[in-house]
C-alpha cells in the first residue's frame, strides 16, 4: 500500500514539508453526514501549535485549518475530505550547514542515502511539522467517533519527561490542561518546569513517554492476526517522528509478571461482564475488550541542539556540528495531541472494519 | 488491506486453527529464481517445535512443512508460494469448560464478543500454533535476502524472563544455541532453568523479552511516514500473539536520554560514514542506517494456568477457572524464532519496496 | 497490494499451478455465523469440472474442496477460510516441446520473460485450472449473500460463441442448464453443438462472449472513484484467464448511443423510484442502482490447438509448434461459473465496504 | 484499501469537488530525482481544459497547476507531490432543480441513494471535472517513464463518435492534433464536426470509443492473476466517468476469433523475438509482451442534456427535467488525455512493482 497513507477504511494520505507552501492530508472513507467545519478541527490544531510557550518551538505559525473538499452544508459527503494548512513562518535563513551536513540522531542522512536529495529546509519532510496533519485528520476521526460512539473519550498526557515520572498516586486529569506539558501530576509541573529549563539553557534536550487512554471503546475492534488493534496503534505510534516504542497496558512490564498476577480477572455485573483489573490495556488477541485502551510511547530527545556533536558533510568531511534555529527542548510535549489524535484514527478505522465484517453484532454473554 | 495478511510486496497471509486438519500461509511477491526446499524451512520450524524440553508444552507437533506451490525444480517461480503443516496432536479431550468459559488473560472472551462464535479447541486461531506459519514464511524470506543481500544476519535471544534481567557485560552469542532459553548468558541459563521450574511446579507462568538484531542490512530501507521500518517491525511484532510491546534501539530509555546522549554521532571511515554509537537501532526517520536493527518486544505471560482464576461462562455465570492442558509456562521462548520470522519479513519486504521505488541506487556520502 | 489476492474486506489470495500436488485459495474477511461446508461449495465446482462432455478438456478432475480451516459446527468464525482441492490427474507426461518452446497466444513466454523461470507443466499459474479456486471462494461468497441479502440472485450464460450470437427474442432462462453451453437458447445450443464440434475436429478453438447477471444487489454499492463497482467488476473479470473485454450494461454499444436514448428514465412506483430502462446495466457513477448488474466479457479462443503455429523456442531457433493434450475447444464456456463467482466475490466485498462506511442507511427517496 | 486511491506504489489519492474551491491529487511513491515542474504538467492539462471549442463545455477553467509538495530544487524527492487545481469557475446559479431532482443516466440518484447527501453544485465529486486530476498525476508519471524507459511513447485518439467510426485505412497520427476530436483521420474530422454540430443544436449528446496505445513498453510488466496489467488497466479505465466499457487488443471481437487467427506467432528477429500480429494487445498471461499495449474505452453519452426527460425529485414526486448549464455534447472528446493519463499511471507502477519483485531482470531468450 502508499508509504505515506495509514488506515484500512478510514484512510489518511499526508503530504507536505516543513518549509513548502503547506502542508495537508486527504481523509478518505469518513462516513457521510458526520457535523464538520474548521471550527471543529481548529482546537486539536491549537493544541500542537508551536511557539505557545518557552518549552516549544518559537516558530509561529497559526496552523490555520481550510477545508477544501468533502464537505457540503456542514456535513461530510462520504468522499474525500482535505484539509490544507498553509506554512507561513518559514523563516528565511541560509540553510548552508544543515544542507551539507548531517545532524547526528536525524534522518538527515538516511533521507540522503535513499533517495540521493532531501528537502533540507526545516527538516523538510521528516519535520515534527507533519504531525499538525495527523492532528487534523484526528479532528475529523473525533467527529466521526462522536456521531457513532457517544461517550467514547480519548485523553492523552505525558507520564515521564527525561528522568522524571509522574507519581500516579497523585493523578489529576483536571491537572492536564493547567500545565505546558499536558502532565496530569501538579507536583509534577513544577518540578519538570526547572528541569526543562535548565537543561534547554544548557542547550540540550530530553525525552519524554506519553500515555494515550480511550474509555468507551466497544468491545469487539480489531482482529486477528495482522490487522490487530494493538499491531495498528503499534505502527499509528511507531509512525511519529521520533517515536521509540510503543507499549499497550502493562507493555515492558508484562514480561516480569507472572499469569497469576497478569490475569484480568472476570465478574458478572449489572451490564455484563467486569474485569477486576486492566493490565492487559483493553485489548485481548488483538480485540477490544471494552476496557480502556492503553497506549503509551516513547519519543526521544530532539536531535536538533546547540551542543556541538561529531558528524559529517555529503562530501565527506569530518564536521562539529551545531544545530542553530528554533527547536523544541522536548519535542515530546508536542507529541500528546499527536497521540490522541493517532488514537482516533485507529480506533474510527476498527470501528469501520468491524462493521463491515460483523455488522457490529456482538456475542452475548449471559 | 487484508487482516490475515502482512506485508506491502513480500506478503504473508497465513490460515488455519490448533486443533483443524493443518495450519499455514500463502506466501506471495517472493523474488523469483530463489533456491527453495522443505529442506531450507524445516530447521527453522525445528527450532520452534513444541515438546523439545520441559520449559514447553508438551504436544507433539513434528511441524513438517510441505510446499504445495510456487517451486519448481528446487527454484521459486516468482509465483505463491502455499506452505502447509498438519496437526497431528490435536488430543481428543473433553472442551467443555473452555468451551463455555473464558481464560483471564486470553482472547476467548473477545472472539466471542467480536465474532458470536469461536473455534475453542486449543484456542483454535488465538493460538500460538499459529507462529509456526510465520516462522516457515520467515523461512522463504531468509532464503531469498540470502541471495539478495549476501551477509544479512538475523539473530533473536531472551534479554530478560520475568524478573531476571541478562547481565550484558556476560553477553556471548555462541550461548545462544545451547540453552533451551536462547539466552546468551551462560550463568542466566542456569538461573533460569530453577526459577522457570518453580513457576511451573507453582502452577504459574511468566513473561519474557527478546531481542532480535538484524546486521549487514543495508542503508535506505523503509520509508517516510506510514511506511516506515520501524512503523512495520512495531506492526509486525506486536501481531505475535501475547506481545504488549515493541522497542527500536533505546526503546522506553530513549524517554530518560539527552539530546547530547542520544545524537550516534559519525565519522568517515575507510567505507564511508561510521556510527559511534547505535541509539537509533539501525533506523532513522524510518528508513535503515546501514547499523544493526535492533528491535525488542515482550511477551507477557502464559495466560493457561493450572492456578484458579475468577471468570464468567457464556451463560453469564461467574466461575472459577484452571486450564488444564498442555501449556508452555513461559510462551516466551518459543517467540524467539518467531521474532526472527518477522524481522526477515519485514526486512525483505523493505528491500523490495525499496528497490522498486529507488531502484536500489544510495545517494553518494563522500 | 499483494498480487495474487483481490477482494477489499472480503479478500480472495489463491494458489497453486495445474500440476503441482494441489490449488486452492484463502478466503479472508468473511462474515461469522454464515453457514458453509464442503458440500455448499461442491455443486458450484463441479458445473465447472472438466471432463464432462467432448466440449471441455478430457482432464478427468473430480475437483473435491476441503476446507482447511475457518469454519467450526458448520459456521464461519470470521477467521480465514483456506480451501483446498488435490490434483489427481496430471498425466506424466513428455513436456519436452512445451518446456522449450511458447505457445503463440499463450503466458508461455511472458512468464519466462519477467520469471526466468516457469513451471511448464500443463501451463503451470497460467492454466485456466485456477478458476477452480475463484469458483470454490465464490461459493463462500454467496453462502455469506444468501444470509445477508436474501433474494440475491447470480445468473451467468453464453452470449456469443465465435461468429454465432443468440437470438435474445428466444431468451429462456431454464434452458442455461439444460445444454453443454449455458445458452439460454435452445435454437443456439443445437447450432453451437455442430458449429464446435467442426471446429474442434479442424484442430481449431474458438472464443465467447459470457454475461452474468446479478439480481435483487441493494442500491448503494460501490463508490468513487477508484473504488467503483464498475471498475472493481471490470478488474475481476479481466482477471480471468483469456479475458479480453468487460462491458457494464450497454457496454462498447453505450457509444453509438444519444443521450437521450441512453437516459434511464425514472418513475416513483409503489416501492420508490423506478427505471423505465436498463442501459446503465445497474450501476451509476460506479455505484448499484438497485437494477439488475448486467456484466459481459469476451474470452478469446484456447491458445492450445492442434494445429502448427510459428513460435520460438527458448534457445532462440524458430520452430512449429502443435500443442498436444486435452484443451477446450472453447474455454469459453468454463468461464461462466467463473464469472458467476467473481460477481459474487466482488458484491460481497462491496457490500461489505459499503456497510462498514455507511452502515448501510439509504437516503430517502419520496 | 482507500476507494478514492489508484495503483500499487505508485499511487494517486484524488480529491476535490467541481464547485469547491479546489480539486487535486496526492501522488506518493514516485521515484527520486525525476525532473518536474508545473511546466511540465501543465500541457497536458491545458489539452483537456474546458472551453476549447464549441464541443465542449464552455465553462472557463484554466487549470493551472500548483505542485505543493514532493519537489525541491526541481526535482522529484521521492515523498508525496500535492498537485492543487483551484476552481476558478464555478457560475454562481440556481441549483434548485438538480439540487431536488436526479438526471437520468447520471450519479445524482446514486449518490443520494448510497450518501443520503451530495454536493449537488456541478454533479460535485462526480464531475468530469475530477478527471483534471488524473491528467495531472499522469504528468508526473510520464516524467518518471520518460526517466526510466526512453522511448516508451503514449498516443491516445477517438476511433469512434456516436455511429461514425474512423476508416483505418486512412489513419494518419498527425491528424491527432489538428482536429477538435483527436480523431487520426482527417475525413472524419470534417464529418464528425457536422455530425457533433446536429446533435448539439437538437439539444442531443453521444457517446464515442477512445483507444489508447503504448509504444515500447519492455516485456514483463505485470503478474499474475490479480495485479494483472490489464486487470490493471481495465480497472483503471473504467474509473473514468461514463466509461461502460474496456477491451485489450481485438478486445470483444477476440470472441469472433479461432485460435488458428488469434495466435499471434512468433519469429527471432535480430534483436529477439518479433510477434507477426499483435490480436493480444501486447498483453499476455497478464503481463506485457513487449509488443505496443492497445487499450479501447467506450464513454457513454453525457447525461446533462437540454432535452427534457421523466425522473423524479428527491421528495418522490414525477418530473420532467431539462439539464441546463454547460456540458459536453461528447464528453469522450476530452476523455483522450484522461486515457492516457491512466495508461502512463498504470505502466509506471507495474514497472516499480516488476523492479521490486524481479530487479527488472528478463529471461534470456536465444
Amino acid at each position: 500500500m502508499s508509504l505515506n497513507t495509514f488506515g484500512h477504511l478510514f484512510r489518511v494520505t499526508t503530504w507536505g514539508e516543513s518549509h513548502g507552501p503547506a502542508i495537508g492530508c486527504t481523509v478518505d472513507g469518513c462516513p457521510p453526514g458526520v457535523p464538520l467545519s474548521e471550527a471543529d478541527i481548529q482546537p486539536w490544531l491549537d493544541r500542537r501549535k508551536p511557539g505557545q510557550n518557552k518549552f516549544t518551538t518559537q516558530r509561529k505559525e497559526p496552523d490555520e485549518v481550510r477545508i477544501l473538499s468533502g464537505v457540503f452544508e456542514g456535513k461530510t459527503t462520504g468522499t474525500p475530505i482535505q484539509l490544507l494548512i498553509e506554512n507561513t513562518d518559514q523563516r528565511s535563513k541560509d540553510y548552508g550547514e544543515i544542507a551539507q551536513s548531517f545532524r547526528p540522531g536525524h534522518a538527515d542522512i538516511t533521507y540522503h542515502q535513499k533517495y540521493g536529495i532531501r528537502d533540507y529546509r526545516g527538516g523538510g519532510r521528516s519535520s515534527a511539522r507533519e504531525t499538525a496533519s495527523r492532528v487534523a485528520a484526528g479532528g475529523v476521526a473525533r467527529q466521526a467517533l462522536a456521531a457513532l460512539v457517544p461517550g467514547l473519550k480519548i485523553t492523552g498526557y505525558m507520564v515521564q519527561m527525561g528522568v522524571k515520572r509522574i507519581d500516579r498516586s497523585r493523578f489529576d486529569a483536571e491537572e492536564i490542561e493547567l500545565n505546558p506539558f499536558w502532565v496530569p501530576d501538579a507536583v509534577a509541573a513544577r518540578e519538570w518546569e526547572e528541569y526543562l529549563d535548565a537543561l534547554r539553557l544548557a542547550h540540550n534536550s530530553v525525552g519524554a513517554v506519553i500515555e494515550v487512554v480511550a474509555e468507551g471503546v466497544p468491545a469487539g475492534l480489531g482482529a486477528p492476526l495482522y490487522g490487530k488493534l494493538d499491531s495498528d496503534l503499534a505502527s499509528a505510534m511507531m509512525s511519529i517522528n521520533a517515536v521509540k516504542a510503543v507499549e499497550i497496558g502493562e507493555g515492558m512490564a508484562a514480561a516480569a509478571l507472572t499469569g497469576v498476577e497478569n490475569a484480568d480477572e472476570i465478574r458478572m455485573g449489572p451490564n455484563g461482564p467486569e474485569f477486576l483489573s486492566n493490565h492487559a490495556g483493553g485489548i485481548l488477541g488483538g480485540i477490544s475488550t471494552g476496557q480502556p485502551v492503553v497506549c503509551r510511547f516513547a519519543v526521544k530527545p530532539t536531535s536538533s541542539i546547540l551542543t556541538p556533536r561529531q558528524t559529517v558533510t555529503a562530501s565527506g568531511q569530518d564536521t562539529d556540528l551545531i544545530t542553530k534555529g528554533r527547536h523544541d527542548p522536548c519535542v515530546g510535549i508536542r507529541a500528546v495531541p499527536v497521540g490522541e489524535a493517532m488514537m482516533a484514527c485507529v480506533l474510527l478505522d476498527h470501528l469501520l472494519l468491524d462493521r463491515g465484517q460483523t455488522g457490529g453484532v456482538r456475542g452475548r454473554i449471559g
